[in-house]
């Protein structure tokens, strides 16, 4: 039975009946404390200890007398994955229950303050306290303030307390009705062929669309933004970065679509908050395999990709045995792609495949492509999963996302992907799986080259833009970064540019494109500068260095152009620059790293995630202050 | 307010009134049913929905009119990663509670039946009903029963309601003291080091270890043990079983400490299980990457070792270029070595690697010892994680767990490894580091060589046994098994043994051995054969074929010797040999297949995890009907 039932006319008659028989019965257990008979009190108390053995972030708090309150705050403790406790009466927390919040302290496991990614941070749980102060006290709260507890009452009885903890633990999906301006799908990496990912909004859009909100999200793996790299004094300033693009948080950056912000961690789960406030509206169970991909989102499906970047040692042999010439597969792990309801989260369909597939699809007419460390290019069918067809692509996909160019004489679509060993670009059509044409450039590309990167595609001018590293000097240890444009119809390089000698960098080498108005603008971590390049021939217009990259560079996620403004994310900074002269006009430092990630931006705010495992909501005005954003009507960029 | 408190003499009374307020304010709720104010039956179905979007495994069923059964069902359902529902009365489960049920439901995602991993098999949950039928009527489990879920009702109210629940969800700890015959420690691989895992109990031990019990438990990922192959149709049946081996479940055996059993699976958990029961004890939160050691247990710590076998692209192209001389690293993920409180699961200390720790670790005087993909041995404090010291081993370490010998004229102990890359198995001194011999046969090593065994140590006759692929043939595909003794104090080769060609086995392609009463007893995954060779001279004694092994092959995991009867896990099944004959005396299919596993026996039980995530506990006589265990006082395999 319940103190607060929702009847409003009675309350204060059952809560004395309730409160009393809670005193009676609350002293009368103290007998019965042995493992035999203990009273719901102490044994949710041991239980908490048992199933938290090292601790948790979360603990909520409720009233032993009060079932409904109980019951809300088991599913916030579901939600949080933290520890329910219940006090012994409203004035006190009682024995166990005091115990239970000691040992669920997390401890410090190293000798110094070192980060340990997958391990939370040492401390004391957040404490949710759930009900009103006639079910715990003032007094209470205070108690455990004064013991360093990070303290949040969710107040209130009866239908305004289900509303509060309903709030956090399933809030309502945004809709496209409400949420004006968002793109409604996400069919290519970075959103749009051009990979400029900016989504003005219309003048009905909500408040906070125009004016921007900021919030972070922490993900399952995340470590204190402010905290310095984790694992660099194990692993050293290179390959610190390394193992973090490739096992902790997100490689690549986020999808907005209909007021939902979809993330895919190294975690190994895909994430959906609302853009709006941040809340967590659901999350998959742990996937088989990191997820490096930017989420594909079409007709309220969302599809993910699972994959890993190694290579057993029968591979490594092989390779050394064949002096370079046999073919590799990438990929230990299960991997597979996903596909999710975007509304529920439900699970649909999954494909799984040999060879990694940490690339992002390509949505296009009912059908996901998806290229992997296989070696092959996949379609399938967009609803069921089932296979359309395969084709070689004669060398395997790092990270190189897919692109799409749909020719408009022949209204042919090509899929457009990088490969490693052997390095080409390839155009496959992507109604029968045909290759089109495939381009190898007399460069001499180093390393993972054309696999890593994705191409970036201009429908107007049909042009097809790629990079990776060249020039490898085993002595010197520098390499340069080569970017060429290709026609789209026949693959024939236009120009080539080749933007700078520097050290090699960790981990993933290039730099994704831009193009917008006759423009490429594009970063190189070899040199951490970001270049503006004229589309028709090259030229370099402008640089942008970016200070303090260390040393595994910056410059990797491409840029976006929005409101006369360029924006990036690099290093541990957003960065607002003029597009026409690469002058800074503000910059930000949001907490944490970026990866490959691009600034994702609806209306006033950028969408981010982050090497970290964060996501985060940052308000453009915070970057860059005196912004104007101009008031339109609904100028979206476009998506297949 | 409770109906069920732990007074027997008022309970009909408050029952009574219990129910004649929840009847009256359950009505009153129906027309509040909005968004704004759900009552808690709703609020808690929504909640779960959201939280479990593809469905879960397990729910767990109590009465909104009982507060004391909803906190011991919220204890429940995390214990099961499961989901918490209300009934709306005692006789109905309520329109949102049962569409509640009905989307929790696993969907299937494939449009065969093919098993995948990390993905629960399709199906309705397993309904755990909290509470008598005065709270939850028979009715209500009987319909649910009639609609296909599986029902189990854990009834009783108050004190024995309580004692069933915490029952499930803390049991208590077994201790030395109830568990007599368990070893109290297990520092080495497989228990000692002649790898024996089995251990006599003494005649006061309880009836359940000396007459054997059977379970299950089905860790986070496991997939039906009934099921095919997972992922045979993607893979194909060479390249499915390493998928598995490395990613899936349990690579290696159990650990059996005072009647705990301690499993590390690739499911990146530790879970410590009641011997007695197969109960969940405690498990860790996923730890950086696969568990593929067998866990060292001494002074009530657990050391846990995370790694993973990928070699990045970077490693291929270096190893490839310099023709196979430059020194590797493998391991991509965050690795470390872990110490758990035995007890109670929480975390103590962690040391992280560059480079994978797959290895089980020995512990030896108060040191864990770990060897790295990053080729070198770690002396680490066991009781801080505080490196003591370290030395390059010249050789990466894939899965050679380090065994340990003490000279008994000079005191030194040498903790041995084996190495790949260069292929060798090396002498540690255990006190400083200093390398004291290093062991090259003249073989002709092939793949991961040396550096996938564990060296097995006869302390008694001072003799080391490692194994190796050998002769690979490349046309053929084909290679030997090569098995050679070593004198431990020099490493001076006394005589080595081919086993016999056949085809390369997938992933792990040795044997560990077993050395008991002057003879060596292994297998070998290319001839999938059992071998007894004469500890002095190597000579054949008997061999046993394992039937049906598949391409993958079997005879990894180490028989053990126990009641005059040789005992083995390969391939789907268990066997009981005669150790003079090789006769086969008994076989038992338990489902799943097992990879490196050697049974563990304690008592009348071998225990045992395996490949499909689960751990099992079978009674001897499942294997060996006829099997007489001789009674005895406590004849136990030795441990440092």
């Amino acid at each position: 039975m319940s103190l607060h039932r929702f009847s409003i006319v009675r309350p204060l008659l059952v809560l004395l009946i309730g409160y009393l028989l809670a005193t009676v019965t609350g002293s009368a257990l103290a007998s019965e404390n042995s493992h035999s008979a203990l009273n719901p009190v102490t044994a949710t108390a041991r239980a908490a200890e048992r199933l938290f053995p090292s601790g948790t972030r979360n603990v909520v708090l409720s009233s032993a007398a009060d079932n409904d309150s109980i019951a809300l705050a088991q599913a916030l403790a579901t939600k949080l994955s933290g520890a329910l406790l219940l006090t012994e009466s409203p004035h006190a927390l009682g024995t166990a229950t005091a115990h239970a919040l000691r040992t669920l302290t997390i401890p410090k496991v190293t000798t110094s303050d070192t980060v340990l990614p997958f391990q939370a941070a040492a401390g004391k749980p957040h404490v949710y306290i759930v009900g009103d102060n006639k079910l715990i006290d003032t007094a209470v709260a205070e108690h455990l303030r004064s013991r360093g507890y990070q303290v949040t009452r969710l107040s209130g009885h009866g239908p305004a307390l289900v509303r509060d903890v309903m709030q956090r633990v399933a809030p309502p999906m945004p809709s496209a009705a409400t949420t004006a301006g968002f793109p409604d799908r996400w069919t290519v990496y970075a959103g749009n062929p051009s990979h400029n990912s900016a989504y003005r909004v219309p003048a009905s859009a909500p408040d906070w669309e125009k004016e921007g909100v900021s919030w972070r999200f922490a993900q399952d793996a995340a470590v204190p933004l402010h905290a310095p790299f984790p694992e660099l004094k194990i692993r050293g300033p290179r390959r610190a970065p390394v193992a973090m693009t490739q096992n902790l948080g997100e490689a690549v950056g986020v999808t907005a679509v209909n007021g939902v912000i979809y993330a895919e961690s190294d975690d190994s789960h895909l994430y959906a908050l609302d853009a709006k406030s941040g809340a967590l509206l659901w999350k998959t169970s742990a996937l088989a395999n990191t997820l490096m991909a930017n989420p594909i989102v079409a007709n309220n499906l969302v599809y993910v990709a699972a994959g890993d970047t190694g290579f057993p040692f029968s591979q490594v042999l092989k390779y050394a045995r064949s002096q370079g010439r046999a073919p590799l597969t990438r990929g230990l792990q299960y991997s597979a792609v996903y596909a999710f309801n975007a509304t529920t989260g439900r699970l649909v369909w999954r494909h799984d495949f040999r060879g990694e597939a940490m690339p992002t699809p390509v949505y296009y007419r009912h059908t996901v492509y998806e290229a992997t460390g296989g070696g092959r290019l996949w379609a399938l069918d967009a609803a069921t999963g089932k296979v359309k067809w395969k084709t070689p692509l004669h060398g395997f996909d790092s990270m190189s996302s897919a692109n799409i160019y749909v020719n408009p004489k022949t209204h042919v679509a090509e899929i457009l992907v990088g490969t490693t060993d052997k390095n080409h670009v390839i155009a496959v059509n992507a109604a029968n799986g045909t290759v089109l044409w495939t381009q190898k450039t007399p460069l001499k590309i180093f390393n993972t080259g054309m696999g890593d990167n994705s191409p970036t595609v201009d429908q107007d001018r049909g042009i097809v833009v790629q990079d990776s590293v060249v020039d490898f000097d085993r002595k010197a240890h520098t390499t340069n970064l080569a970017i060429y444009a290709m026609d789209a119809q026949h693959g024939k390089i236009l120009w080539t540019r080749k933007l700078g000698v520097g050290h090699v960098p960790p981990a993933y080498k290039a730099g994704l494109a831009l193009i917008h108005a006759g423009i490429v603008y594009v970063g190189s971590p070899v040199t951490s500068t970001i270049y503006a390049l004229n589309e028709t021939n090259g030229e370099i217009l402008w640089r942008f260095h970016i200070q303090h990259a260390g040393p595994a560079g910056a410059g990797r996620g491409n840029p976006v152009y929005a409101y006369g403004v360029l924006w990036l994310a690099a290093g541990p900074k957003l960065y607002a620059l003029d597009p026409k002269t690469g002058r800074e006009l503000g910059d930000y430092k949001p907490g944490g790293r970026f990866g490959i990630v691009n600034p994702v931006i609806v209306g006033g705010t950028m969408y981010l995630d982050n090497s970290y495992d964060w996501v985060q909501a940052v308000a453009l005005k915070k970057i860059y202050p005196s912004l104007q954003i101009m008031s339109n009507n609904a100028v979206r960029a476009q998506s297949h």
